[in-house]
């Protein structure tokens, strides 16, 4: 690729649209262009990077035994239809309809063709196990796509599927697959972390995400340094409280509900508490102490709506995503003035678990954190304007309909596995792997005939990578202040040859080593441009972010040309007779290294 | 690729939706899958060899210095719009809405999106010449999408555009680019043809087609054996024919208006004329001396209608895509009974030239076919019920408003460029290379700086490859009566190897074979198949179309496999000792070959 004219032109400015240095970075160095929000266009460089993450995937995907395939990406409506997924997406899917008026849609991701074509194809559990997967473009209309490739609304993912027929067949399917991740994610060169990824209905392993490890990641994850322990922030599954033991529960005063004028925040309720309602045992009351009722309006994807109150300690917050985890599909937002007055028993401000409950006068159902343990006594809405409940004791005066996992996870939280404190910090979603189960081998009737004959339906295990999202991860991970930072696996070329000055005998030997290096198979970006300065073509050479850079100027009137490592910054002379052999060994010595 | 685990499942019947034989033969032998009208999975197999065909197409787009990108699929509309081609295009776009009701498309071609990119990005002639291409799932939303991956509505397409600033420039880029492209299709391995492909207005060379040759082909296309000239049906411009002598005009008779009873068919015409109004020399009327007038509906992009009357001789008929040809971006429908209703001055049957043509009473816009002479003397309707007017000479007795190229061209008629006749054929319409020129540049204002600093418009060159469906046109091309037989560039795999029997060591020595031929380098699909009988693998075999067929059986008791040629059927017997070399030498040493 010789830079006078190859299809690229880098830019000084800072893209107007772009706000993490990795996008700005590949928009700059002219890596991808803006089509539309969230849709973006491979320049040569660009996809190049692309091609060669995908090439990853496939040979670890190859390596596992998966056999690639491609479904369209335009797709009927009636699979979709048949999981409910034409409804569940919502507005995330785009919907079109042909000439003939048929609904279609842009496939968001397909687990419904890949069950289909098993069933069309398999019927006898000797065919399985199987693995079928595809790199493919994907659409999904999201509301704020975000941060060029990390959120498009086009983009390339790779997904994969298992078939078995017995949930140990579907364990190992899983496993091959976690190991086909780490190697290509070690590959990928960023620091990542695997976590779980659901809130272990389905068995501790069932769900995990390759997240990469970076400050401007969307995801919030815990780690536990102690146990190794590391979850997805809505995954987190705190323990259910121990109850409190009797002794203390018979020492606890009878609940009695006292005057707290204005006091509908946790801070003013404890003021007042402490002033004017001290505790029995003269402990002072703090927010923990404190029971926090608060009501949200649930949607879902027919459209009904729902209230659903959640009663957690008054130092926490209900954490949105980790509530959205727990409601989905449907969707909540909080109570709004017009949702209180249909229900005139909710005292806003003073909600209490009196009016709380299916079995009780609001009908709306109550779900505790479960950090509220048996027998605990609660300071709470006493369900009357400017009245709180003291002594409150889960148990002997009050119930709940159940528990629910959406308190927000704070740093130094115990781990759930009962290990030490929990750190957090934020990840880029890389990767997904979940054992799925049987849930669309039975809405798409997939059964194959098992040993004895009879119709059994399949387990399917669902893998994702996102492959464009790879590109921009990688670049964000990488990049430093003068441009990006390609590791080896990823870089659109091998080596950057600079030929500086105007001394044609500098460019005839800079082609000379070209030539040379492009026999050798190695992959060349050439700074050929006659006429622009050395420091320009520094600087591009900095952005483009190719490993090893070789400027060929000044030096070659005593016989040395100038090799420096991208990364490092680190530069070295190098006699032009071991130039090559040099640069070769750099390039095949180097193996991937995270980070 | 193991028969016991590749995602494959052969088919004995012919799938009910499928009329090519190549279509069938793709179904049946599991390449690929419909997953709604004109859209299509690609199973393993059609992956493979889809991604050769692509292979090839890059190659040779490389070596004529094209660069590589990708543009979205999905597309904003202001572009498009930019260019009419919003409108233009009309039920052929897939068009959607996305959440926030902006108007976005499915990409049918990127003529826009290449024209923006090099505006975004270039500004001065120094950077041009400059060929992009990509290779990328395009979207037409086909009335009749048809045989499978021939005319489907996802599809995989190279579309490449050059950029240069003078004329000459881009016939240097056509030229490189139809060089380019008879490589690719040499490499393809098919019969093409490559045929002129509009009307001349831009040159003879400005547009140019490559079909394959094939009888299940869409297009018509005609040959002249004599000079080599070929050209789409479409295309073919016949010359306009030299205006008749003087003196014959002279002699020609006044033109007389003689009653023709039930005459509405030429036939009927011609052997009324002949019994009661014989021409003034005696010479029979035939057909060819009628002028036949047929009156159209016009439907122009927008919505506005207009009718349109063609005269041409009464023993050719109109040919409705050289008329499509010739009213687009308008199309067509014969005049109906409504039609007729609001235009009483056409007697249906007996139209004459008295009402037609701007200046007349209907205003209907008359074009003549190039075949009908200044001076020439024809039978034609007299625009009465049930009469005509003989001897009604062109130019003495009435006038048109032009010539149009829309009769049919026929076996045997004159090759335009003078020599001897035509030969007419059938194919599929495999590639398009076209001086695009200005167009797009004028419409999306793509303007650089000259060698003077004057901003000139880049002229542009279109060029398209159909990716996809060149595996369906290989297929139709070369397959034969027991399945598909793969050019060896295409193949999915080199060899094909069957282990035969019960025997554990027939099945361990074709493992062996198979290990060493992968060793190889060597593409090999193994049939391990345990308890499927010989007939089956060799059907199977036979049906997938795999070159080299190598049977491990029970020769091996004396020494021997036998190696056959899929194409042609040979087989011979090879000692085990020099299988692998054998193969490979057969593999290696063989050339692309058409057919």
């Amino acid at each position: 690729m010789r830079l006078s004219t190859l299809f690229l032109r880098t830019l000084r400015e800072d893209p107007a649209d772009a706000e993490l240095p990795g996008h700005k970075l590949l928009v700059r160095a002219g890596y991808i262009r803006r089509a539309a929000p969230g849709i973006y266009s491979w320049l040569p460089l660009g996809l190049k990077v692309l091609r060669k993450v995908e090439a990853i995937v496939r040979e670890e995907m190859d390596a596992i035994g998966g056999q690639e395939l491609s479904f369209p990406a335009l797709l009927p409506r009636e699979p979709y239809e048949a999981t409910n997924r034409w409804t569940e997406y919502g507005p995330l899917i785009f919907r079109l309809q042909d000439r003939k008026g048929n609904d279609m849609l842009l496939g968001p991701t397909h687990e419904e063709m890949f069950t289909l074509a098993v069933k069309d194809m398999f019927s006898s559990y000797k065919e399985l196990p199987l693995t079928l997967y595809q790199i493919q473009t994907k659409y999904r209309d999201e509301a704020r796509p975000r941060a060029g490739l990390l959120r498009g609304r086009e983009f390339v993912m790779k997904d994969s599927y298992s078939f078995d027929v017995t949930d140990e067949g579907l364990e190992q399917a899983y496993a091959r697959h976690r190991e086909a991740y780490v190697r290509m994610f070690d590959r990928l060169g960023f620091d990542y972390v695997v976590v779980h990824a659901d809130s272990g209905a389905m068995g501790g392993s069932a769900s995990e995400e390759f997240l990469a490890v970076s400050p401007v990641g969307e995801d919030t994850f815990v780690r536990c340094a102690e146990s190794g322990y590391a979850a997805n922030v809505e995954a987190v599954v705190v323990p259910q409280a121990p109850p409190v033991d009797e002794a203390t529960v018979a020492a606890t005063p009878a609940a009695h509900v006292e005057d707290t004028p204005d006091s509908p925040t946790i801070a003013t309720l404890v003021d007042q508490g402490n002033a004017l309602h001290p505790r029995a045992d003269g402990r002072p009351w703090t927010a923990a102490d404190t029971l926090k009722n608060v009501v949200v309006l649930l949607t879902h994807p027919d459209g009904r709506t729902e209230p659903l109150a959640i009663g957690l300690p008054g130092d926490r917050e209900v954490d949105a995503k980790r509530l959205d985890a727990q409601v989905a599909p449907a969707t909540w937002r909080p109570f709004e003035e017009a949702d209180f007055a249909a229900y005139p028993m909710l005292a806003k401000g003073y909600i209490g678990p009196g009016v709380l409950g299916e079995e009780r006068s609001s009908g709306i159902r109550y779900l505790l954190d479960p950090s509220v343990a048996e027998g605990s006594a609660w300071v709470t809405g006493a369900d009357e304007d400017g009245r709180h409940v003291f002594d409150l004791v889960l148990g002997r005066d009050f119930t709940a309909d159940g528990t629910i996992q959406a308190a927000e996870i704070r740093e130094g939280d115990p781990s759930p596995d009962g290990a030490g404190p929990l750190t957090l910090a934020r990840g880029i979603e890389m990767g997904h792997i979940f054992q799925l189960g049987r849930k669309y081998a039975e809405a798409l009737d997939l059964k194959v005939l098992d040993e004895n004959g009879k119709l059994v339906t399949v387990t399917m295990g669902s893998y994702g990578v996102g492959v464009s999202r790879a590109v921009a991860a990688v670049a964000e991970a990488t990049h430093d202040d003068l441009g990006l930072v390609w590791p080896r696996e990823l870089a659109p070329a091998d080596v950057h040859v600079v030929a500086t000055g105007k001394d044609q005998a500098v460019f005839e030997h800079a082609e000379g080593l070209v030539a040379e290096l492009c026999d050798q198979g190695l992959e060349v970006v050439f700074d050929d441009r006659p006429k622009v300065s050395p420091g320009v073509k520094f600087k591009d050479a900095e952005l483009l972010g190719v490993p090893t850079i070789v400027v060929v100027g000044k030096g070659l009137a005593d016989g040395v040309v100038e090799v420096k490592d991208r990364r490092s910054g680190a530069r070295r002379e190098v006699r032009v007779e071991t130039c090559v052999a040099e640069v070769l060994a750099e390039v095949r010595g180097a193996t991937p290294t995270p980070g």
